[in-house]
């Protein structure tokens, strides 16, 4: 199947939203989204844009039988390791179901290590869920190590609540 | 003890450059330290910057054995949450030995989540080694939620050859 991997614009942000959700159903996690299209569009196309995202398109005569031609996305954003510099962090990596099979999840894949290189990033990294072994097979088979099963990283979260507290309690003399 | 939170300067990156190897000596990794304090003004002090920095500062009186005011420091950037939105991650939270047990590290960490709120960030992120005991006591006790033991992320990483391997397989077509 013929499909073109390009960045995305702010008119996708509709369809990248879409996937999003599609995605974090297949994560089982659907009510943790809660983020709207026009918060993509503020936050992904501003000066200094919080992530990137390219996208997966198929031709028309290809489209899904709902009618969507963009049918994967791949968001990634810049972060930084004190220890090697700048890395690239892959936040969501996705195909719709019915396009699977076709390359398009690993071509999305080289397509964001390509800007990493372009970006003189010294690695990618992602986090995966320990029961999606699909996905952690996937990523392994292309050379990525587990980082929490080698070395035992544990991801802590503030959540917004948590946050707030833990800023209300800055001393008044700072 | 007195002591003062403010954000870095260019000029901070030396201090910066050797708390970051005094850390990973603690974490028992000094030899993954590649990166100099070049880099660090280069990355973090450019239009576009990879990274923010907060130190600590005590007042000459106060000065480590070898004659350090700059005894602690809290790196960050920001992220993006396809759920949630705009996110921080905690890179290192450090304080010098000698100077902890005075506040340092929780004020530290009350000023990033202060930027958090800010910036309309959603949550606060971090990573901790497993048997890093102390700082998961820590952040625990702070309302940090262990993600890796409660819903199973665990973090993947394409080191730079695994990258270059991935980028090199991008399709002639795309």
């Amino acid at each position: 199947m013929h499909f073109k991997i390009r960045p995305s614009r702010k008119e996708d942000c509709k369809e990248i939203s879409r996937m999003i959700m599609e995605l974090a159903v297949y994560e089982k996690m659907p009510d943790q989204v809660k983020i709207s299209h026009e918060e993509l569009e503020r936050d992904g196309f501003c000066q200094n844009p919080f992530f990137e995202c390219l996208i997966a398109e198929v031709p028309e005569e290809h489209k899904s039988k709902e009618g969507f031609t963009v049918v994967g996305y791949a968001l990634y954003f810049y972060t930084y390791s004190t220890w090697n510099g700048r890395s690239l962090y892959l936040e969501d990596l996705y195909v719709m179901p019915e396009f699977r099979g076709h390359g398009i999840g690993k071509s999305l894949l080289s397509k964001v290590a390509e800007v990493g290189k372009e970006k003189q990033c010294v690695r990618l990294q992602l986090s995966v869920l320990n029961w999606n072994t699909p996905s952690l097979d996937f990523y392994a088979a292309k050379g990525g190590q587990d980082l929490t099963v080698a070395e035992g990283w544990h991801l802590i979260r503030f959540d917004e609540q948590n946050m707030g507290r833990l800023a209300s309690e800055t001393p008044k003399d700072q």
